[in-house]
């Protein structure tokens, strides 16, 4: 471990691997307070070791989920503000872009909130799955709009995320369901809109969220029910536009099992992969805070935010 | 409550209840095991008095679960065997007709599992859901075939019957890979068949099985894994010869969440069925002891067994 | 024409033929009594004339229109009654069959609708296409068992026999929907079962009935909802088991525009076909008086009621 | 009503709302008139009482049919232009952005004509829904072309529209067929393209048009025929890129059925949707003016033409 | 290799092993034919020792194609009319068996032929794969009935049987249309019918045929192509019933490259199989000699012919 | 012929036409070769007469195969390039941009598989069909990342092209496994990707490719399986977007057959379809040397390289 990361940076760090901190957007806004703190405190004189700490401490914070495509989306956006040539400068930089980055990222989540609130009508029931403040927005924006919304929760084996999203829409006045997944087809014909996150989104337009989202997509299809995905740009994967494949992690076995029951059974093998692929012809819309697109063209948003440059500004020259 | 039904039925017929016994196996044996004590415990002189304990015997039991076919399949078998015009006559009459429908049960099992196994190739993997005797067998026999077969099993929420699965096979030899029901679709490229039980069978072929059954077969379609289903003729639902449906249970919700997390969530409805409708359309075949069929000409069989009457032998006259 | 067919049966033939008598089993019974009625006003005495009349006329009421699949059934049913060998005994078959024929025809309807109810639960809606007693036979018997039935009607163009099942389901207490046949898909999303008729099923499990079915059936698929097919037994067509093809009338041009508008659109080729051919992998259940059956095992029951002969008792030996 | 609109927008505004002015391009231009003859007739001396008349004026004319989109891409296309300072230069200034406006209109259908003639063959047989303009040029073009071109027109109930269309193309020499609409599934193995208009393209790649048109596509699909959607620019709908959905017109029920025949089947509700909404996945191509897309990327030339801005400017500042 | 079968026995096994008898009803025929010749040409005098003969002369033909199950079927019917008790009296049986044999078989392809003619129409064009004398009885029964009937006819590598077809059709005045393989899908859509022969027919619908078909079926369905299997009952695969799936044939590799050739490739791995299996869902009728039949349900028809005895006549007891 | 075309033009001419040079690449960079032979060869001192005699050898060029899409946009760009007023400066211009054009066509192969390499993961095994150098970069991309791939090959009738993949894919140390195309479908359940190349792409997102690849394309999503275009930008078809169609070349039928077989066969129509059309809907990514593409988005980077412009570099002006 590089000891010249602060404490502050390592204990964010911490949240993101044991999902303390949860969601794309609070991983975001994390990562940049966390090099915000790195940058305030640090004790450097010079430049070149100021800027070569912020790495390390983008590094480590890269380093806890690979697969949360908002970190990275968050590490270069602050560290691409580096343009000072004293430390101050630097430290200012950072300050500000991580600031910034914050400010864009709450106004984002209105945006989009708005656009899917636009989508959903009076009356409408959705269908959500896992926990996605993009999805509470879109809902919340509809509620304010003057709609009535009622939503069927799945709980989301194995960390039931979905009691978290039961919650937040009861506070909204949205009366919940709650189900268990494998109950989720059973009420599809009473759904108008399922209405998920997103972990990320590759340019061939699949979505990668929660294991179960796939699932669910192609049974709402069969139903007749719409998806649409609620994602801010950030959740783009640049690095897909190469062809990348978005790497899924695969969690913990206790997360399903515990070791003694396990054994009680034999010690099977467990797998618990956190997310699965929907291919883009399962969602009919992608809603983002710059409008709503097909997943077929998202690629094109994906080209007017980060070009054709993929190497990695953490990376030491 | 009808005084009677002896206090063995009332215990068999509550443990039927308790979901103690399960199984459509398991509780048509336990029912006709329950006639049967009726009957040599009964006291009575009057075989019309004998009689109509019987039928009380076989109300009570019918109740504990109306969805549950093979009950009432059982309750017919033995009833339908009083013929005699002594007590003591049909007494030995129901003792037969139990015995009958026991021996006939264990061997209707055996042979399922051999029409099952044959259709199962050496270095198969299976994909599974809940748990079923039907499907055990089936594995069973395809390992004393000298097959080696390997199975995914979805642990089923929310009563986790999928353990219950992964330990027999584990038992049986078969390597086991535990996953949650969401991470069904991730698996199923890697499946040869999808391999499940059923509750109970249509006219119309939809398969009546554990909630979580229909979204699987949807998705194996999807993925070009055909999906088999294991199911004695006993799952044979008569009444829906003549159009009616199979009534979905809807179980307690506590199996979902307990009490004091609901109420933090601010109290969401809980719906928690037992079971799911599978169309014919996404079953490759249905197994059983005379053989296997598409479920669209399941039908035919259910004609050549039960004919067209629908009067319960139960009903009082 | 041939002279001994008495005014009466070229009176049905002809209301036939005009389609004011209209209907399945509408034109079996009409076609029952035709035939009774040259029976009773036969003024041979030749039992081979008296036969040989009964022939003719059951050929000019089959030749009325040959799509009418019940027809052939009705006149084989009556025809084949014929075993006596006096005039007078003669007279008397065919009085009784026809009687015979009339009697199981109207009990059939109401067998079908018990069946077709059964599918039926409280509060479902249903779309319907056309005008079909055995669709009524269903939604009278739902009512009758107490469930609460909402009814969207398409008009059914060109005749719009739509309005005359407006009319007879309002009768029934059940509130009704009007629309153009190009909106059904537009709310199918609000319907529990497409409930149609049927003018033939043939062998293959395809379903012949009102121009706009098979259209309508794609459509329901798609959006998840089940179609139901009401046909009494009259409907199975025998001759589809060696392969034959149902014949599909071209009625009249001015059934859809009147010859003046015609001249001023460029008197384009007009086409009218009565009926088109729903494939049976679009139909969920055909609801007859002996049970609801998938279409794919249709086959086996009209094995069961025609055996295997195919020729026609009208035929001049 | 503002009394400031001159008689000349209210006629024009009139003639929109009763259908007597008709199809997307002929409202555009009209529009585009009517605001050119506001500007001429005005006699205020005051800029910015004119500037306001003006926006009256659109606001009139919007509100007419608030779903013909290109209604609203009529009015910001003159209104955007009026930027001068003076009466006399703004009436300038709206007199050439109309012109303009209506050169570009009539350039736009022969050029998207162009595109759709390309993607006919000699031979093909075309089916159409509805009345369409851009219809009409892609087969005209197609003639021109030199290839011999048959049409398969549906009547489009209620206000069958399908006849001028048949008249329309007999007079281009092209061989037409009349059906009514139930009858399209029948035909559809007959036809090399189906090929309709729009009255909007939503960002989600949606079309929207004449009630049918989405239950044909599904049909079309199903029978392996390609679908065609010819739609100028003027059809995109800017709104939609911020998830607003395109309200659908309820018409009058005496379209469908007259008040008197109404009361005879007991007064059902009647529904009378004037458009439905095809979803990408059903569309093979959109022609439009610049070239053809897949629906699903039509939201890049949306974001080309309209930018991301959505306040409109016939509202008071 | 067992001394006691005839060199007429093993001419005629051999050539069903070379292929040079080709045709499951060939095949069929020749196995018979096989069988009488070893009776006429025995010299024991022991009717044990003949039937043990027979058995194995059966068990010699039996295993030159273990996947054509014609040739089981063809030696249970010749070996199950061994009844007597002499060696002439069992000789007799065996004559009498196999000329029944024959004859049954021939009359069988006609009446097939007549029900497969009656699907087609006049006009119809027809694509086939392979060979099949089934097919030609469809298309020569319609030929004479006065259809006009066109055929495209892949070449179906490796074998290029298709040859045989193109010859065989065309000598019916059928014409022809040779194409590769890989060119099928691009004339589907002006195909009437899909018309194919099977090598087996497995109890849950599936049908076994050269390899090539399953793929044509699936581009037939989503062409919107119809596909009739013409197979005589003699291809219903008894062990199937029981969950038995039909071997297939891997043959040599010589049959798709030649070695010298595979060598310059760097001797790739080359895999042959001679068929594959189409699901149900791809096939819309099979057409027997018994009638047409929706695949699904051909399962009834097995057990009319073949009850639930599943042990081989040929084995020694 | 032209006779200011020299011999060297002619020769390539030749060899493109004979399909000696074969594949989009090879054709293209021969193509840019030719021009600047003719270019150096060139003897006249007339300005304009270089560049007509440039135009003239383009020109033959373009009619050697009209349908090979990257033979226009070699010759679009080396002519593109002529900017000079003397015959030494053109003649330096040609050979610059032809150079030029060599140069990029390298690189762009190489891009493009790094792209493809990216999404094949260790251990996947591809199906190919027919023969494509973008393919294989792919795929030595992925070898040279240290990724294990399997390949199973078809064969590619009529003209084997298969047998030259297998080799190259066996030279990179890829175990290969050869198929005739009929065989497809059955191993598409052991592919993780199908993998082909393309002749051209058109706006609409077809992909032009191999007869035999659009039957491949609905199996693999049938069966599951992703299917990846790889194909340099070279390969996207500008005419498509003005709507114009890709002829599809027929060749010679003694590909399929000699003309002493077809005569024996009685003289069957021979049809040989160079190449099919696969709709977008069965493409999951286009694999370009920019990027991957869902081909639903395809157009948008056509209209980023060619902008909307269409008049022919080589047409005389």
């Amino acid at each position: 471990m590089d000891e010249r990361v602060h404490a502050e940076v390592r204990r964010i760090a911490d949240e993101i691997g044991t999902m303390e901190i949860r969601g794309a957007a609070a991983i975001a806004e994390a990562a940049a307070r966390a090099l915000r703190s790195q940058a305030t405190d640090s004790e450097t004189t010079d430049p070149e070791a100021f800027k070569s700490e912020l790495r390390a401490a983008a590094r480590m914070l890269y380093e806890t989920r690979p697969t949360a495509v908002s970190l990275p989306n968050a590490l270069r956006y602050v560290l691409r503000g580096m343009s000072s040539t004293t430390v101050e400068g630097l430290r200012q930089d950072v300050v500000q872009s991580a600031d910034d980055f914050c400010a864009r990222l709450e106004r984002a989540q209105a945006d989009l909130g708005q656009v899917g609130a636009n989508r959903l009508r009076d009356g409408d029931t959705i269908m959500t799955h896992c926990h996605s403040t993009d999805v509470f927005a879109c809902v919340e924006a509809a509620v304010e709009q003057g709609k009535h919304i009622e939503a069927i929760v799945k709980e989301t084996r194995p960390r039931l995320q979905g009691h978290i999203t039961a919650e937040a829409l009861h506070e909204m006045g949205v009366p919940v369901t709650l189900i268990v997944d494998s109950a989720a087809r059973r009420y599809l014909n009473d759904v108008d809109h399922v209405l998920v996150g997103a972990d990320a989104i590759a340019a061939d337009g699949s979505v990668i969220n929660k294991i179960g989202t796939s699932g669910l997509a192609v049974n709402a299809r069969d139903r007749g029910a719409p998806i649409m995905v609620a994602a801010q740009t950030l959740k783009l994967h640049p690095g897909t536009m190469t062809g990348h494949t978005v790497d899924i992690e695969m969690r913990d076995t206790e997360e399903i099992i515990d070791d003694e029951t396990l054994a009680e059974l034999g010690n099977p093998t467990v797998k618990n992969p956190a997310f699965d692929v929907t291919p883009p012809r399962y969602v009919d819309a992608i809603v983002t805070e710059r409008g709503q697109f097909p997943p077929e063209s998202i690629v094109i948003l994906m080209r007017e935010l980060f070009g054709e440059g993929t190497t990695e500004p953490w990376a030491e020259p």
